[in-house]
C-alpha cells in the first residue's frame, strides 16, 4: 500500500527532501503553474512515472482518504511543526485538497529492533562502543527528523520509536532529517519500557535524559554500550519508561529560561556520548 | 514604527510566542471564525488592545507595504524554513493578504556590542568565562531562533549577527527560539571581520566552527573568553572572516552523509565551551 501526498507543496517538498516516490498522479485539466512545472522537472530529474488522469479519480482516492485524514496526518508524523503540515493544513476541509496533483509514496521500511541489536554488535566490535537512540513518544515530526539527523551525524546503530501516539517516519521528517532517514534503522515497537529490558539483556546501559536528575551528562558514563532515552515535548519520559533506565542524566542549563527543546538536548547528549567514546573511533584512522 | 504582521496564522502565532504586540487592528466586517476568536482570546489574555477599523484600512497599510513585501520578508527573516513564512507565502499575490487582521509589533531592541561585551565583563568576573555567539550570514531564521535558544540556555553574555544578508529577530526568531529572544542580547553589525578584531582588543578568543578544520572542538581549548563563530547555511564562515578568527574547530561527523545543520552544530560548540568552562559555574553553588 503507498502513501498518498496530496497538494502542490507537499509534493514539491516530498520530491526535494529525497522522499521514495512510486509514480505521481496529475490531474489532466491541472493548470501549468510554476509549482506544476517546478514539480514536473523534479520528477523528471528523479525519474519518477508521471501519470496524467482525470482530476475525478483523484477526488475520489482524496475523498476516500479524508474521513480518515485525522488518522493519517497523526501516522505520517505531521502533528508538528513540520512545514507540510502546515502546508496541507488550509486544505483540511476542501475538495480539492490535492489541487490536481497526488504523490504515492513507498512506506518507509522500518527496521526491527534485532537489526538493530546486530548493527550495535558490529559498532562495538569496531569502535568498542554503540549508541541506540530511543524516543519515548516524541510527537513532533520536525523535532524527531532533528533527531535523526543528529543520530545519523554520531555514527548511532539505529534509532527506536513508539509505534502509537508518536511521530513516525513520513514527508515531514525525510525534510528535517535532511535526508539523514535513509541512512539509520529506525525500527518501531509497541513497548518502550520492555524494549529496554531487551537492549539491556543485550548489554547496553540505558541512561534517560531529564531535567530532574542530579547526575550531568558530563559526569556519567556513557562509555560502550549505551541506549539513551528522550522523553516526550511535552513531560518528558514517562515515569514507567524511566524506572526501567538504569541511570538519569541532566542536561546543565545556566540561562534564565530553562530553553533546549527535545531535539537540540538530544544533540547534547549523543555528542557526549561521541566524546567519551572517541578513543574507539581514532584508533582506527 | 512598528512592524505589520499580516493575516490570520501569522497573528495567532506572533501572539502565541510572545512577539511584543502593541496593538491588533481588525477589519470590523470580519468573519469571526475559530481563528479569529483564537486571536481575541489570546490578545486578551496579553492585555492587547484591538481595534475595530474599515476593511478599506487595513487594505491601505497592506498595499503600501507590498510593493516592499519581499524587502520585508528577508528583513523580517521568514526567508527560511519557519511557519510563518510558510504561511504568508500562499497569500503574496492576494490584495487581501491581511485577512481582515493586522497586528502591530514594537521592533525587536537590538543591543550593542558594547553593552555584550559589559555583559560579558560580568559574566567572567562571576564564572572565569563568557561566551559571545558570532552568527556569519545565518540566513533561516528559524535556525537563527535556534542557536539563540541554545545560546540563552549556556548562558552567553549575546549574539552577534550582520544587519544585511541575514536572517534578523522577527515573529520566526521568537516562535522557534521559544521566547529565548527576550532573554539574550543580540546585536547587529555591519561588518563581522571589524567585530572580530574588537573582541580580540577585549581579551576574546575567536574559534571558527569549520569542518575544514583539522582539531575538532574536543581538543580546542574554549576556556574563558571565546567567541564562538558559525557560517552561513550554504558556504560556511566565509574567507575573510575565517582570516580574522584565532583557532578553526571542527565537529566530528561519524555518519555517513555530513548532516548536521548550523542550529545542531552551534548547540554542540556551545555545550562544549560550557563543558571546559564548567568549573567557573560549579564553584558558586
Amino acid at each position: 500500500m503507498l502513501d498518498r501526498i496530496e497538494g502542490k507543496r507537499a509534493v514539491i517538498e516530498a520530491l526535494r527532501s529525497g522522499v521514495p516516490i512510486a509514480k505521481v498522479l496529475l490531474a489532466d485539466n491541472v493548470q501549468r503553474d510554476s509549482l506544476i512545472k517546478d514539480i514536473l522537472r523534479k520528477a523528471e530529474q528523479r525519474d519518477i512515472d508521471v501519470d496524467l488522469v482525470p482530476r475525478r479519480k483523484l477526488d475520489e482516492m482524496s475523498a476516500s482518504s479524508s474521513h480518515d485524514r485525522r488518522k493519517d496526518r497523526v501516522a505520517a508524523g505531521t502533528k508538528g511543526a513540520g512545514k507540510s503540515a502546515k502546508t496541507q493544513a488550509p486544505n483540511d476541509d476542501r475538495k480539492d485538497a490535492h489541487q490536481g496533483i497526488i504523490a504515492l509514496a513507498e512506506p518507509f521500511r522500518y527496521a526491527s529492533v534485532s537489526e538493530i541489536i546486530s548493527r550495535s554488535d558490529a559498532d562495538f566490535e569496531e569502535h568498542q562502543c554503540s549508541l541506540v537512540v530511543v524516543c519515548d513518544h516524541i510527537t513532533d515530526a520536525g523535532n524527531l527528523g532533528a533527531i535523526i539527523r543528529s543520530a545519523e551525524s554520531v555514527g548511532a546503530a539505529g534509532l527506536i520509536i513508539a509505534n502509537k501516539r508518536a511521530a513516525q517516519v513520513g514527508p515531514v521528517t525525510y525534510k528535517t532529517s535532511a535526508g539523514a532517514v535513509s541512512h539509520l534503522a529506525i525500527a518501531q515497537v509497541a513497548n518502550i519500557a520492555n524494549t529496554l529490558e531487551v537492549l539491556k539483556d543485550k548489554g547496553f546501559w540505558v541512561a534517560g535524559a531529564t531535567e530532574h536528575a542530579e547526575e550531568c551528562i558530563w559526569d556519567t558514563n556513557l562509555e560502550g554500550r549505551i541506549a539513551i532515552v528522550m522523553g516526550n515535548e511535552g513531560d518528558g519520559i514517562s515515569r514507567l519508561v524511566l524506572e526501567h533506565c538504569d541511570l538519569a542524566m541532566s542536561i546543565p542549563q545556566m540561562g534564565e529560561i530553562s530553553s533546549l527543546n527535545v531535539a537540540q538536548s538530544s544533540t547534547v547528549c549523543m555528542y557526549e556520548w561521541l566524546r567519551q567514546n572517541r578513543a574507539g573511533f581514532e584508533s582506527e584512522a
